[in-house]
C-alpha cells in the first residue's frame, strides 16, 4: 500500500532525479535547508507557525517500503543501484523550527533541515505540503478568533477542504489557532479535538415537521441538542422551539442552541433572541452558519447580531481570501560553505539563520531582526533545535500548549497586526552578519565563474 | 488505523448524531440525494466533472474498523446499540452520475446516491469532499488547456497543495481534463498518469558551477535532460548550455529543454530561443514555470513567447481564482415522497433528476434542460446509473476514457465559454415537469402545516 500521507513518492520527480546523480558524484555532504514564506499575502499582517508536528512524523517515518522501490525499479527511469540505496534511506538529520503556533514574517525561517544532501532534498516536496498548509489554515482562523475572541468558533470546513488530510489538518489548525473545536469526527479521535454538532437540513426534510424532527433529535441526543430552524421559515420555527423547549425539559432534555445558516443573520437572530427572550428561554445560545469568515462576523457582531458561537467552513478550510502562500524551502549551506539563489525577483539570504523577536515595556512585539546563527542579538531566538539525528529531542507537543503559545502570539503583537488590514507591515530587519554573508557568497560565485 | 482517506469518521459529528436518530425512529427509508453546484463562481463558464471513481471506492469500502468502532464507544456521545448498528453498515444503493469529464453547469446534479437513509446521510461530507475537489482542479486544469491547447501542460503544484491527498488527486483532475502529465510521483504509481521532472536550484548551488551541475546531471539521467537555466543569469546560462549541448551529443546524451523560472519570461524566452538557435540547437524545447495560470500563460503566448511547455503549479493545485465551489448534497426524495430544502437564497429543486444536453447541427452545446428522471426530453441525457445495490456496474473507468470525453466536452462548448471571461451563462431550461413538483411540494409541506 502507498499511503499518500506518509509515501516518499508523495514527492516530485526531479527529487529522485537529483537524488540519483547525488548518489552518482557522491554528493552527500551535509546540506542546509531553510523553509520560509517570501512575502506575506496582502491580506495578511502576521502568520502562524503550524505543521510541525506532522513534518517530524513523517521524517521520523520516512522510508521507501517495497511497494514503492518496486515502482522505482520497473519505472525504468533510474539506474541499477538506485532501488538498493533508497531501501537504506532514513532521515538521520537535525530539525530547528519555530514551535507551532508562533507569529512570524517575511523572509524568517521557521523550519531548517541539516542533514545529508540527499535526504534533506528528497523531503522538500512534503515538508513544504505540510508547512504551507497548515500554517495557512491557522493563519486563517488566527483572524478569525482575532474578530471574536469571545465567541464559540466551530470548524465546519471538511466537505470542502481540499481532500482528507487538509479536512482533517485544518481542524487541527484552526484548534492550534484559537478555535474552540471543529465538526470532523476524525479530528477528534486523532487529535483530541472538541468534536461539535448539530443535524442537517436533511434530517427535517425527512420528518413530517419540524417539530416531529427536533423530538425525534433531542431524545436521540439529549446532552447536545442544537437545532436547525431556517429550512423553512426562521422566526415560525423559533417559535416552535419556544413552545416544544418547555416540554422537552420536563422530560429532562435542555435545548442548547438553535442554528441560523441563510438569510440576513443579523434580522434573523435579534428576531429569533426576542423570540426566545419573550418566552423566557434566555439560556438557549444561537448559533450561525453559512458563508462566514472574519470579514462577514466583524461586520454581524459591528452590527449588534445576537450570536453566540460561529460554524466556519469554506473560507476557512480554504483560506479562501488568500489560498496559498509564496513560500519556498532554500539550500542554505552545503558542504560547509553557504549558498544563495540569486533569480530575479527570487534571491534568498544564505546561511544558517536565527530571528530574534524584540518586545516593548508592555510585551507587545516592536521588531524582528533576521541574521545568522552564529551571530548573537538581541531579543528571543525564535528557532530552536527540535530533532538532532533523526530522533526528537521531546515528546510531540499537547496541542494544549501550542493553542496557549498562539494566544500568546495573538496578544503580542502589534494592535494595528491584529486589524483585518494590517499596514503598515511588522519591521524584520536584515542584520549586517547576513549582508555580509550574502555578499561574500556572490563575490565567491563570481570569482569561481570568472 | 484509521486512514482519513477510507475512515467513516471523517465525517461531520452531526452525521452521526442523526444516523442514531434515524436507528431510533427506524427511519430507515429509502433516501435520494443529489450533488451539485448551486451557482458557478464569477470566473468559471463552465465546470468539468470529476472524482467519481475516487467516490464509488469509498461507497464500496465503507466499513468501521474496530478502532474506529472503540473510538464511538469510549467518545460517550452516543447510546447503546449504536456502535453495532454501524459495525453492520455498508453501503447497499445505487449511485448515478455524469460520467467524468462531463462539462456541467449550475443545479444539475453529478452525482445521485439512492440509499437508505442513514446509509445516503453518512456517506455526505465525504462524498462532497471527493467531488467538490476534483471537479474545481478538473476545471481550473480545463481553462488552461483551452488556452494553451498545443502545449506540454505539467501539474507542478504538489507542494502549495492542500495537503497530501489534494497534491495526488490534483494531478489526477488535472491529467482527466487534459493536462499531459504531473511532476508528483505518486500520481504516475498510483494512476499510470505520465510523470515529469526537471532539476530544482538547489542541485545546481551545491555545484561549484552551472556546467558541472548539467553535467552530473544529464549523465545521471541521460533519456530526460532539462537544465534549469535562471539560477543566476538566465542567457549567460544560456550560452553555456549552446557549448556544453554538442559535448553531451558525443557522448550520446541528448539535451531536451532547458526551464525558465523567473524574470520576464517573454524576454528570457525570446533571447534564449535565439541563442539556441543560432548554435544550430533548434531541437532543444524551452518549458517554463513560476507563478503560471491560464491568465498568464494567454499574455504570454500573445506576446510570442516562443515556450513549448508549462509547470502549472500553485494556481492550478489551489485553483487560486476561486478556491471553492457552492455544492451541495441535498435530500431530494425520502420515503417515496419529494422532498426540497426552502432556506433563503438555498432553495433546491425537487425529486429525482436528469440532465437532457441538445447541440446544433455542428455537434456545437445549445442547451440544457434539469428535467425529472422520468420526464424524457430531447437530447442527450446525461446522467446514469453506474452503481447498483453497491456493486459497480462497470469496472473503473480508465483514465485515457475520462480525458477524451473532457476533450470532447471542451472542444462542443459554445465559443464563448471556451474564452476565460464567459458571457453570457449557457443556458440551463427548469422544465415544467421540475416545477409543477417544486410546487407539489411546497402545497404538501403546507397543507401538513396548516
Amino acid at each position: 500500500m502507498m499511503n499518500p500521507a506518509s509515501s516518499p513518492l508523495l514527492t516530485d520527480l526531479y527529487q529522485l532525479t537529483m537524488l540519483q546523480s547525488y548518489y552518482e558524484q557522491n554528493m552527500t555532504d551535509v546540506a542546509v535547508f531553510e523553509f520560509f514564506v517570501r512575502r506575506l499575502p496582502d491580506k495578511r499582517g502576521f502568520l502562524l507557525a503550524a505543521g510541525l508536528e506532522q513534518v517530524l512524523e513523517f521524517l521520523e517515518g520516512l522510508r521507501f517500503n517495497d511497494e514503492e522501490l518496486e515502482w522505482i525499479k520497473k519505472s525504468g527511469r533510474f539506474g541499477a543501484g538506485f532501488a538498493e540505496r533508497l531501501a537504506q534511506l532514513r532521515f538521520t538529520g537535525d530539525v530547528h523550527a519555530m514551535p507551532e503556533g508562533t507569529a512570524f514574517f517575511g523572509n524568517e525561517p521557521i523550519l531548517r533541515i541539516t542533514a545529508p544532501m540527499p535526504q534533506a532534498q528528497l523531503v522538500e516536496s512534503r515538508l513544504i505540503n505540510l508547512l504551507h498548509f497548515q500554517t495557512l489554515i491557522a493563519s486563517k482562523a488566527a483572524r478569525v478568533k482575532l474578530v471574536a475572541p469571545e465567541k464559540l468558533l466551530v470548524d465546519f470546513g471538511l466537505r470542502r477542504a481540499h481532500g482528507a488530510e487538509a479536512g482533517l489538518l485544518a481542524a487541527r489548525a484552526a484548534y492550534a489557532a484559537g478555535f474552540g473545536g471543529t465538526a470532523t469526527v476524525l479530528a477528534g479521535a486523532q487529535f483530541d479535538i472538541p468534536v461539535f454538532g448539530t443535524m442537517a437540513h436533511s434530517f427535517i426534510e425527512a420528518h413530517d415537521s419540524e417539530e416531529a424532527s427536533f423530538e425525534h433529535f433531542a431524545r436521540a441526543q439529549p446532552g447536545n441538542v442544537t437545532l436547525l430552524i431556517d429550512t423553512y421559515d426562521t422566526e415560525a420555527c423559533a417559535r416552535k422551539v419556544a413552545q416544544l423547549a418547555p416540554r422537552l425539559a420536563v422530560q429532562g432534555i435542555r435545548v442548547n442552541a438553535v442554528r441560523l445558516d441563510s438569510g440576513d443573520l443579523v434580522a434573523h437572530a435579534k428576531a429569533v433572541r426576542r423570540i426566545l427572550d419573550d418566552a423566557g428561554l434566555g439560556e438557549i445560545h444561537i448559533f450561525s452558519s453559512g458563508s462566514l469568515d472574519e470579514y462577514v462576523l466583524r461586520e454581524l457582531l459591528a452590527r449588534g447580531a445576537p450570536i453566540d458561537g460561529f460554524g466556519v467552513g469554506t473560507h476557512l478550510d480554504t483560506s479562501a481570501d488568500a489560498p496559498y502562500l509564496d513560500c519556498a524551502y532554500k539550500l542554505q549551506e552545503y558542504a560547509g560553505r553557504a549558498r544563495r539563489k540569486r533569480s530575479e525577483g527570487k534571491a534568498t539570504w544564505p546561511g544558517r539563520k536565527q530571528v530574534y523577536r524584540r518586545f516593548d515595556a508592555h510585551g507587545t512585539m516592536t521588531d524582528d531582526v533576521l541574521t545568522l546563527e552564529s551571530d548573537r542579538q538581541q531579543g528571543t531566538p525564535l528557532v530552536e533545535c527540535v530533532m538532532r539525528a533523526g530522533r526528537r529531542l521531546r515528546p510531540p507537543e499537547p496541542l494544549a500548549a501550542i493553542r496557549e503559545r498562539a494566544a500568546r502570539s495573538l496578544a503580542t503583537l502589534p494592535a494595528h497586526l491584529r486589524a483585518l488590514e494590517s499596514s503598515p507591515s511588522y519591521p524584520v530587519t536584515i542584520s549586517d552578519a547576513l549582508t555580509a554573508l550574502a555578499a561574500e557568497v556572490d563575490r565567491a560565485r563570481e570569482d569561481a565563474a570568472a
